[in-house]
């Protein structure tokens, strides 16, 4: 129920306006412009972080990149060079603001493999990428000092879209079965008692960022149950859905409630995040409403990139690359788990994701990760501080792990170097003895000696000049 | 001083909700949950219009879509199909939310090319066409009732920007060589004595849209002068500032002064405008606030289309296209003029363009574009009613006509189908004898009898289903 922590205030990113403004020596001239919006924006922690550790010695289980390099990327260039060269037309031009009808309609077709039959490619907006999508259903839906009900942890992109807002956050508990339905319940009632205006639940059922974990089937059951009950408006945003280890895809939400669910979608995970290419699912009512705010912002999205995914989902064997994608993904969570059981002191949890990008890992009892971070740092492994993930400041014992971009050798590498950091912070804390599990289920092995040091390249989700 | 006139309510989209809805049998079950910004949003003239003028007996004078097809289609198809066979790991990833680096150093080309000698690509930041940057730039400026300053008329798609803001526009005059400085003066004035927060001023200095005049270069000097004695911020909103037909670039604003003037830019004029890249120049301090807006609106702007870009300077003639694309339009501009002087009834008055894509027209005394249009789309002609291009419900006499997408003869059959209507308006309103030539120069010929029918392609900015 907080604005988001303060971050570190320059990330590394050069302003020092004062020093390239000769004409105007006050350290920002428009600082009393602003609108009120601003005041809170700060850099994510993942942005602070990924300045200092885009260095190729440092291994990184921070970003969230995709790994896009398994792609077809012939048969890809090839598919889009001939949209160019023979639809140019068409790719090149201005489309709709909604977005181009034959994807409208292939969309419709991947929901259905997570139990999304009734959807109409009417009811569909394409976004650039499903962070638009959010910040369009946010803008329709939130005025400043709204409440939106959110996991905790919580995407932290997502947070950066309610602080924009100016909404608060009110985070719910959840578990290794996700979200808790009780603790929903109690917020709905406390929001309730306080007079707040709760908006929106915001949820990532599947493969949870950065919790890793998974909505239960019953707590699907109970959550719809819920939302009816209260007349709960529910955002499913649901990027890694596909992207299951073990078991066929969960039947979504917005299977279940096609009136009080709206659903965010993405191509980031299952194709390309460079395309940014994103929808959202919405009663026609909300649709019109996002279409307008879409074409206020980016007029339409690009339409280049909309008729490459339709003719990829068209031509290529779409599904099996998510098969692929998940073989090499299941692989590094393999190295990941394996190599935490192995290597990490007493005292340390972590989440057991079966699908998806991440681990969430809880240092032992009185360990801080943004403190520990440049420790981390020196020792050339990274991760993201669990901070960012809480509008509240919670999170500090926590931080989160990404398996999906480095190789398994350097994730086992990575994880031997967090491991040694985190018994150095042991000693030096001196806190071997208060052990707490936290509401995740715990896994604990004592340490082993590193190994050799193997070196990963850089790795990071976005560059910073 | 105003929200935009109400415009059709439905524009022919599919909205009617309760039909497809029975288990909520109320129209819109969500509709006292909308955010307050969202009850100014409607549809614009130009989406309003385009669901019914995209029939291809229709001669389209409405859309303001390049002629993309002018492209070396081929070339442009191959270099990104390579980029995306080659470059896959970074052209399919996620990128910088400021933007490509080496994208943002040739954009600092591209505006040298105006004057702007001194920008830093570390000041520029890409966007999703410049209706990105404009909407950032708004919301890192604007809070509800804020006042911005527009010419009268404006940009429909800046209308919604500021509209989805809550922010107050305030018009002010303009004539053939742009913004009135003395007007700008005043409004500051009455704004300064309301007690009105005047955030900023937005111009669209080069062939202006919808008016196709372009700012004189005393009136430049004038205006950033103005500027400085009120402490005002200009927005100069520049597609088409390389589009001019009888000399080079102006010097842009930006180029008078650097730190009250933020610059939006786009390649959609002289490149594609499927690829929805734009840029924002602004000072270190506002640009840290627009790069923290955008990641929370889109994360960062798709790789593949900025990769594009900057592949298509590095290595395609882009200025002889920028030739190639002005000498067609100036054609097209021949086309649009000549055939007004030739077939337009007496009290009819138009612009005169020097570059860009507009025409803007004022019709015989009493006459009303937006009651005309019914009629002008029964004859199989399209424009756009004037009204959309103001906030406060001016602009009924007025009508913008592109010439930017159709071929001259369907330009010259378009006008000529234009004139009857309008004859046949005169004389239902019998308003021959009532002339007011506005502050716009006329000119005035007796009409012509219509020519055989030339039926021209489909022909919308946007595709609605």
């Amino acid at each position: 129920m907080a604005s988001l922590p303060p971050g570190p205030p320059s990330s590394g990113t050069p302003h020092a306006h004062s020093h390239v403004v000769p004409r105007h020596p006050r350290l920002d001239p428009l600082a009393d412009r602003y609108a009120a919006r601003t005041h809170g924006m700060k850099s994510s922690e993942i942005r602070a972080l990924f300045s200092v550790v885009s260095r190729p010695e440092v291994v990184s289980l921070a970003g969230g990149m995709p790994a896009v390099t398994a792609l077809p990327l012939d048969a890809v260039g090839s598919m889009i060079g001939e949209l160019v060269s023979g639809m140019g037309a068409q790719t090149l031009q201005y489309g709709s603001g909604q977005g181009d009808p034959r994807l409208r309609e292939r969309i419709c077709d991947v929901m259905a493999l997570e139990g999304i039959t009734d959807a109409s490619p009417s009811e569909v907006v394409v976004t650039v990428g499903s962070q638009q999508g959010l910040d369009l259903v946010t803008r329709v839906f939130c005025d400043p000092g709204d409440v939106i009900l959110a996991e905790g942890p919580s995407y932290v992109g997502a947070l950066g879209v309610f602080q924009a807002a100016q909404a608060r956050v009110r985070h719910v508990a959840m578990d290794d079965d996700g979200l808790i339905p009780e603790a929903l319940e109690q917020a709905l009632l406390e929001s309730r008692a306080n007079g707040d205006r709760v908006k929106f639940l915001y949820t990532v059922p599947n493969f949870h960022n950065p919790a890793g974990v998974t909505l239960s089937e019953p707590r699907r059951r109970a959550i719809v149950d819920i939302a009816d009950r209260y007349d709960l408006l529910v955002i499913e945003d649901n990027p890694y859905g596909l992207l299951g280890f073990d078991h066929e895809p969960m039947r979504a939400l917005r299977a279940r409630d096609s009136q009080r669910v709206i659903y965010l979608g993405s191509f980031s995970k299952t194709f390309s995040p460079g395309l940014r290419v994103g929808w959202v699912l919405a009663p026609l009512a909300v649709r019109e409403k996002l279409v307008l705010a879409t074409e206020a912002q980016v007029l339409c999205p690009p339409s280049l990139t909309q008729y490459a995914v339709a003719r990829y989902l068209d031509t290529q064997p779409w599904r099996e690359q998510i098969k692929l994608f998940t073989e090499l993904y299941r692989e590094r969570r393999d190295a990941t788990l394996e190599s935490l059981e192995a290597l990490m002191p007493a005292g340390t949890t972590w989440t057991r994701p079966d699908g998806g990008f991440y681990v969430w890992l809880k240092l032992p009892h009185g360990l801080d990760a943004k403190l520990m971070q440049p420790r981390a740092v020196n020792a050339h492994v990274a991760y993201v501080p669990g901070i960012g993930f809480y509008a509240d400041g919670s999170g500090r014992e926590h931080m989160r792990l990404s398996y999906c971009y480095p190789e398994p050798d350097q994730i086992r590498e990575g994880v031997r170097r967090l491991a040694r950091v985190i018994e150095a912070e042991l000693d030096l804390h001196s806190t071997f003895d208060t052990v707490d599990t936290g509401t995740f289920r715990a896994v604990g092995r004592p340490a082993e000696s590193p190994a050799e040091t193997i070196v990963g390249p850089a790795n990071s989700d976005r560059t910073e000049d």
